[in-house]
C-alpha cells in the first residue's frame, strides 16, 4: 500500500488530494515568490486524525507540512515533495465562555470568525491584520503574528492561555486550559508558539478576550521627527490610560507612494516627514474619546510638535485613516524587485535605524527607492527596497538585518522566518540559541519531518 | 584540588561559603518546612564567574542549586549535598532607558530596588507580592511569579522581553533584547521562565515598564456572592478603561482570622460571605478615580449586589487596606500542621471549587479548618486547611489539586512547582507533556545536575 493509499483509509477518499489541478490551491505563496508541488494534501477533520496522519507520516519518514489560511510571507508552507498537513477542517469554536472571556478554537477557524464571534458577546479578539479574513488559529499561532494594536494587546503568544498539539509520533499534547496563572513545568505552549510547524501541529488553542470598546477616536497627525512622536505616544498613553490601540507610522515616501498608487487614499495635507495614524478606544459607557484626544493634541499643538492633525468625525472617516495604513502591502507588491522585511528596535533606536538603512541603501545601490511603514508603538518596522539590479537584492536584505541587530533590534519582528530568513538567523542569530534550538528540534522531532527546511539555518 | 579549591580559585576565597556557620543563612526556607547542608555557597560576581561555577560543576558532576532571595515555598532551593550557586552579587542594574521604557537588571537585584528606581523615573514596575523586599530577579523570574496586579499586567512572564542565561556546560545564551516583537526561532525565554534552575541559570533580564499611577482609588466591599463579584470585576474594568489593579476576595473565614490574630486590622464591617479588596489606578493628569469608582459603586450598592462599601479616603486608609490582604502569609502560618497550597480556575469556577473543597474538606477530615484568599481577578487561590491529624495532610492536599484539575484549573499557579509539588505533577499533569519536559531537561542537562530533584516527578 502506498502512503497515499494508506492517509485515504485514514482520512477518506474525499480528504486527500493528489495531482497538479487539485492540489495547485496549495502549491504556491500569494505573494508569488514560492511555487512547489505537494506530494499530496490531507484534510483531517479532528485531533485524533491529525494524530493518525502524523504518525504515518513519521513512521515512513514523510515530510510534512502544516497549513492554514496560507497567508504568510516568508516561505513557511513550501513543500516541494512534502505532505501538506491542511488544519482547514478543524474548524470548531469548541467553547465560547463570556464569563470567563476565553475562548476555545480549533486550528483550522479563522482570525475574522473569532472576531466577530467576540463582537456578538459584546466582547474583543484583539488581534488584528491586514490578512485575517484568510488567516487561521493554527497559522497566527505558528507564527506569533503580531499587527496593528500590539501596543495595548500584545502579541499573539499574549492572548494565549492553551493549546492543544500533535507530537511527530501522534501523540496528542493537552496543555488546553483558559488559565491567567499556570505554572506546571516547562512553558510547552510558548515553545510551540512561533515554532512555525517544526516541533509539533497545534490543534487547538484557548484565548483571552478583551471587553469590546464603545468608541474609539482616530487622528492623521503630521509631525517633525520620530522622538516627537515617541514623547507624543508616552504621553497619550499616560493621559488615556494606556488607550492607544494603534500608533502607526506613515512617512513622507509611504504617503507619496500611497498618493500615486492610490489617489483616493492620498494624505489630506502635504506629508510630513513623520506622520501618525493615532487611534484610542474606550470602554467607558459615555466617554468621549474624541474630546480627550482633542485636549491632548491641543497642547502637542500648541508646543509645535504637532503640525497637522485631522480626528476622523465619522465611522466613514475612521475607516479611510485605517484603509490609508492597510493598504501598506497593496502598495508594496507592486513591481517584481523587491525586499520586503520586518526588523524591530528598542522604541527609542528606530530613528537611527531609519537614518542609518537610508544611508546605507543609497551606498549599496544608488538608485534603490526605499518604502517605510512601521507600527511606532511597539518599534516594528516594514523596510522595503526596491533594488535596480536583483543582484544587489542580497546585499541590501543584509545590511537591514545587520543594521537592525548593531542597535538592539531583530531581524524578524512578525512575520516568522520560514525559509526567506534562514541565512539571516545564521547570520545574526546568538550561536548558542541557535545549537539550542537545534538540540530542542532533534529532541522532539527526530526524523525531521515537521516542516523540514524552515526557521533553523 | 577539591572543588571547593577550584571554586577558589575562581572566585576568590571571600566568595565561597563552607561549614556550618558560614553556610547557615543559605540552609532552610523562610517557612521553615525544608532544611538541608549545602556542599557550600558559591557566590560569582559575573555572568563569566557563574559560566565557570558551571563548567566546572557539569564536568566534576556536582549537582548546582541557583538561589536568590531564597523566598520561596515550595523547597525549590533545597540543596542537601549541593552547591548553592548564589546570584546576590549579580546585582547591577545594566540599564535603564525610560524612553524605551525598559530595564536590564541581573538576577541579583531586588524587586524592591526595581520598583524603587523606576518610580524615581515617573513609571511603574508592575510585579509586586509580599516577599518583593527580598525577591530577586533571578527567583521571581525562575518561578515565573504572579502577585497581586496580574489582572492588569500580567505574571512574569508578561513583562519580560528578554534574557541572558547560562547553559549547564557554561555557553552563555544571550537572548537580552528590549524588543515587542521578536521571532526568531524557538522561544527560548519563556522556556527558561519559570523552569525553576533546572535547565539554565538566568543572568539578566530586560523588563518592560509601565506609566507610573498619578492616582488610585481603593476599596473594601461586602458582597453576596461571587459570581456578584465577578459581574462586578467585568462592570468595573470596562467602566475603568482595564485600570483594575487588583481584585482580591477575603471570604467571611479570613476575615475571622484576621480579627483573631490582628485585631488591628479587623473587617471594618460585618464580614459578608464575599469581601472584595478592589483598587484601580489612573494615569491621566487631572483624573479623580474614587469619583469614577463611587459612581460604579453606586449602581452595584443600589441593585444590592454591594451590601457594604469602604472607600480609602487617605493614602493611610489605603495602605490598611492593602495591610488586610497583605497580613494573608501572617495569619496562614501560624501553626505547625497545614496544608498550603496555591491552584488557579477559570474565572467563572471559583464559587464551585470553593464549594466542591468545603465539602470535599469536611468528609476527609470533619475536625479540618480552611482558610481562604484569592486573586479573583487572575482565578489564582490560595487554599489552606488545617488538618487536625498529620495523616490527613497528604489526602487533602490530593483532593485540593484534584477538584480544581477537574474543573479546568492547575494545582499550581504561581509559587512555582519546587519539590512538594511532584507528586502532583505525577498525579495530574499531561503524561505527554511530562514526557516532552523531560526530553528537553536531557537535552539541555544531560548529567541531570541543575537544581536536581525540582519540578519534575
Amino acid at each position: 500500500m502506498t502512503i497515499i493509499d494508506r492517509l485515504r483509509d485514514i482520512l477518506g477518499d474525499a480528504h486527500v488530494l493528489t495531482g497538479a489541478e487539485d492540489t495547485a490551491a496549495f502549491g504556491k505563496e500569494w505573494t508569488g515568490h514560492y511555487h512547489w508541488t505537494p506530494l499530496a494534501v490531507a484534510r483531517p477533520g479532528s485531533t485524533a486524525e491529525v494524530a493518525e496522519v502524523l504518525k504515518l507520516a513519521n513512521e515512513t519518514g514523510t515530510p510534512v507540512v502544516p497549513v492554514g489560511g496560507n497567508t504568510g510571507l516568508n516561505g513557511g508552507t513550501f513543500a516541494e515533495g512534502a505532505l501538506m498537513l491542511s488544519l482547514a477542517r478543524l474548524n470548531r469554536v469548541r467553547e465560547f465562555n463570556s464569563e470567563a472571556r476565553t475562548v476555545t478554537a480549533e486550528a483550522g477557524v479563522i482570525l475574522q470568525t473569532l472576531r466577530e464571534l467576540a463582537a456578538e458577546h459584546d466582547l474583543m479578539f484583539p488581534l488584528t491584520f491586514g490578512a485575517q479574513g484568510s488567516a487561521m488559529v493554527g497559522g497566527f499561532l505558528s507564527t506569533n503574528a503580531g499587527g496593528s494594536n500590539v501596543v495595548r494587546y500584545g502579541v499573539t503568544r499574549a492572548l494565549c492561555l492553551g493549546v492543544e498539539a500533535v507530537l511527530v509520533d501522534g501523540r496528542v499534547l493537552n496543555l488546553l486550559t483558559g488559565l491567567h496563572k499556570d505554572n506546571t513545568g516547562y512553558d510547552l505552549r510558548d515553545l510551540l508558539i512561533g515554532s512555525e510547524g517544526t516541533l509539533a501541529v497545534i490543534t487547538a488553542a484557548v484565548f483571552r478576550l478583551a471587553p469590546a470598546a464603545t468608541g474609539h477616536a482616530t487622528a492623521l497627525l503630521g509631525m517633525r521627527d520620530l522622538p516627537g512622536a515617541l514623547r507624543l505616544l508616552h504621553k497619550v498613553q499616560a493621559g488615556t490610560g494606556g488607550a492607544v490601540e494603534a500608533f502607526e507610522f506613515m512617512p513622507r515616501t509611504y504617503m507619496e507612494r500611497l498618493a500615486h498608487y492610490r489617489p483616493d487614499l492620498a494624505c489630506p495635507f502635504p506629508p510630513e516627514p513623520v506622520n501618525i495614524m493615532l487611534e484610542i478606544a474606550t470602554t467607558i459607557p459615555g466617554d468621549d474619546p474624541g474630546a480627550r484626544l482633542e485636549a491632548l493634541l491641543g497642547e502637542a499643538l500648541e508646543a509645535g510638535e504637532v503640525t497637522e492633525a485631522i480626528l476622523a468625525t465619522s465611522e466613514a472617516q475612521r475607516r479611510k485613516l485605517w484603509e490609508m495604513r492597510e493598504a501598506a502591502a497593496e502598495i508594496t507588491f507592486t513591481e517584481p524587485l523587491l525586499v520586503d522585511t520586518d526588523v524591530a528596535l528598542p522604541l527609542d533606536r528606530l530613528d537611527e535605524y531609519l537614518a542609518t538603512m537610508h544611508r546605507r541603501l543609497a551606498e549599496i545601490d544608488p538608485g534603490a527607492r526605499e518604502l517605510v511603514i512601521a507600527h511606532l508603538g511597539d518599534g516594528n518596522i516594514h523596510y522595503t527596497a526596491y533594488p535596480t539590479d536583483e543582484a544587489l537584492s542580497a546585499p541590501i536584505r543584509a545590511a537591514i538585518a545587520e543594521e537592525a541587530v548593531k542597535l538592539g533590534g531583530t531581524f524578524s519582528a512578525e512575520h516568522g522566518v520560514g525559509i526567506s530568513k534562514r541565512p539571516t538567523m545564521a547570520a545574526h542569530k546568538d550561536p548558542v540559541a541557535l545549537a539550542v534550538m537545534k538540540t530542542i528540534k532533534a529532541a522532539l522531532d527526530p526524523k525531521g519531518i515537521l516542516n523540514p527546511g524552515k526557521v533553523l539555518p
